[in-house]
């Protein structure tokens, strides 16, 4: 730690807090105004965000990034206005602060009521992809909170740009540009205080790979949500139905490996594994999926799916993120076997099962323990957006505060108020 | 860190952990036999319970400890019948478990559920009070939660012997004895094993002093709920009804003056402080409360309020959390005065203002950031049986999870339960 971050973090989040006390009591029409103001100008600016953009897709390039990272990193007009829209969909979520979640009179008299609140100064630390800038900002705001952001250095002119837009709008609609902060510095001793920075930061969320969020869960001395890791399973079943069980496992798997919900492992009941598995490979296969296999599934897939795509899975293919067109394979003598595997491998995240069998199904669903469950649908469906929370700030796999997507729900908290007439307790 | 004490602490958890399989698909019933099987075998076996507890109060007089500690040790067998019957109370309280918190359909059919499942494995520290043990494993495992529990050293045999009646009545429940682990070495080690313990335990909740509480924020690498410390204010408005006053700062004051949510600090308008302050002193210097106050609060005391009970504050007295029958006392220029203060020395617990003004108080009660805000009501009411939450297990001072008292529904998680019927996701 170096003096000018350190106090370069206290700055911004003391600035935060101060903007928080403003922010907490903002009416939610002014919250939306802002995030009206935001959209318009990030599309009114697009020109001046490409240019900084490019900045940082060139320096990706030089650095010989692979493409993947520079395409997660890349912003042009059009998806400069699905970031705007993405705002303006923020703007029609309600607003969750002074919601009453509950309401009663005890005997006594005592009006008590649950209401809920913003949680304060919210950290965010994450990695390539820019959008998140205004993403996050967006939400947590209209849930009353501030932020202190920190980008990955990847994207840092870019996110610059974005997080000066966003002041600006704030400013621009009467709240405090000090509800947005970022961090500009390079400098990574600053993620370090970040993960210290006790009664500064109020939650600290990692958005990130495994490395940024084991770091987070082995030295944060801050509350923090940590999440993203999806070693995901999906389990066919000797009573599913094929057509179900070839679209959900192409979609879990295809639809976009690179995202946490994706498809990892695929498990098949033995009983209809040699007569499923060939077609469900061969889909896979034609959309360029890897497929590593035990040794039951690899003698059922040899003669039909070519080589290239077909090898024996090593011990480290089960429990495995692949974020690619990867899929490891394994037939199951039952269900009881599907479980127990995921139970070992699982990261907690995003498990399937497709089955005609009702109470196979409900059975699977109460057993398996994840933050979401499903039963003949793809775990790509594990989103906030997907499940009508309008968005998410992240996927939880934590098992406090948050499971799954936090919505704008999930990023308050809630006080008590008590309501007496002079009421003493004896 | 002993490799003895690892080992236990290993082995206690992953005891919980298998328990907890058990736990958490167990029907309400089952879990109710058990509490009503722990409250009947707590009263026959109450000799056995006393004469444990001796061991216990005799070796804490010997070793020269406090009135207060030796107190809060002692049980008798009114004292015991209290406890079965909080048992039998926690068995009258709704199963927080596989409730639905919502659900709904989405426009492609997915029926989407948010439902409620236990925890996992808590583990708790708690210092002198051996009816802890009963309260939490009641409470823990009524909402499907298994526990792992380490006391304090001065009530080890009055805990062994409370545990082990515990540990008999699930088993005569049919229920696995080890869903409740008590720790019974009074190696130290084994604290800094549990703060440890990412993967072994999925909350720790530490019920103690100051210390524990700290060692908990900076050293725990598991999930924590902490709380327990309040520095508490009462704020007397301008417009407030001196006889409320009284008794509400009265009531905060000497009920329970070793609580954490009794007052710490008496704040009184300056309009009202020369005729409200001198008969709310009194009623506490009656009781035997000694009052640090600022200048001007003095200068109005002094005259009547006897020397022994009366000195003028010093620095540390403000922020302070008393425990005991000692306030400090301040005069205000206004509300923003006292909301300021509070601000400044609030640890976030309870905090209250009386006034007739329902403007004002509307605006305390929003303002003032703490887990529990009172109009007109005693803070000593910060309590889950007096919010009508049946029992609580702490009361967190904490933002995220929960905040305030920790009910059976707060010591839960939630699953998202997702039923398709072959959908995927473009």
């Amino acid at each position: 730690m170096t003096a000018e971050t350190g106090s370069l973090l206290q700055e911004l989040a003391t600035g935060a807090r101060a903007a928080g006390k403003i922010l907490a009591s903002a009416e939610t029409a002014q919250k939306n105004n802002f995030l009206m103001a935001l959209a318009a100008a990030l599309e009114a600016r697009s020109d001046e965000i490409v240019a900084a953009n490019a900045l940082d897709t060139t320096a990706a390039e030089s650095d010989g990034l692979g493409d993947h990272i520079i395409d997660r990193l890349r912003l042009d007009a059009d998806r400069i206005v699905k970031i705007a829209n993405d705002v303006r969909h923020v703007a029609s979520l309600d607003d969750p602060v002074r919601e009453q979640i509950e309401s009663y009179t005890r005997p006594n008299g005592l009006e008590i009521e649950r209401v809920r609140v913003p949680l304060g100064v919210i950290g965010v630390i994450y990695e390539s992809r820019p959008n998140v800038t205004v993403d996050i900002a967006a939400l947590c705001l209209k849930a009353g909170n501030t932020v202190v952001l920190r980008g990955g250095r990847e994207s840092i002119n870019s996110n610059k740009m974005l997080a000066g837009i966003a002041r600006d709008a704030l400013e621009s609609s009467g709240l405090p540009a000090d509800a947005i902060q970022f961090i500009d510095t390079p400098d990574r001793a600053i993620v370090d205080q970040m993960l210290k920075a006790r009664g500064l930061i109020d939650l600290l969320i990692p958005r990130g790979g495994e490395a940024l969020i084991n770091r987070v869960r082995e030295d944060a001395r801050v509350p923090a949500i940590t999440g993203g890791i999806g070693v995901c399973h999906t389990y066919v079943d000797s009573a599913a139905d094929l057509e179900k069980a070839v679209a959900v496992v192409v979609n879990a798997k295809t639809q976009r490996p690179s995202v946490c919900n994706a498809l990892d492992t695929l498990l098949v009941h033995e009983g209809v594994a040699p007569t499923y598995l060939p077609p469900i490979a061969q889909q896979l296969a034609d959309r360029g999926v890897e497929l590593r296999c035990d040794g039951r599934s690899l003698a059922i897939l040899e003669p039909s799916i070519g080589g290239s795509q077909l090898r024996a899975a090593g011990d480290d293919d089960y429990g495995q993120e692949f974020l690619a067109l990867v899929a490891s394979v394994k037939v199951v003598d039952s269900m009881d076997d599907a479980v127990e595997h995921i139970d070992q491998y699982g990261s907690g995240h995003s498990e399937a099962i497709v089955t005609e069998d009702k109470e196979k199904s409900e059975l699977f669903l109460s057993t398996v323990d994840a933050a979401a469950v499903f039963s003949n649908a793809s775990t790509y469906f594990h989103d906030g957006g997907e499940f009508g929370l309008g968005a998410e700030v992240a996927v939880s796999t934590d098992r406090l505060h948050a499971r799954g997507p936090l919505g704008l729900r999930e990023i308050t908290t809630y006080k008590w108020v008590v309501r007496g007439d002079g009421q003493v307790r004896i």
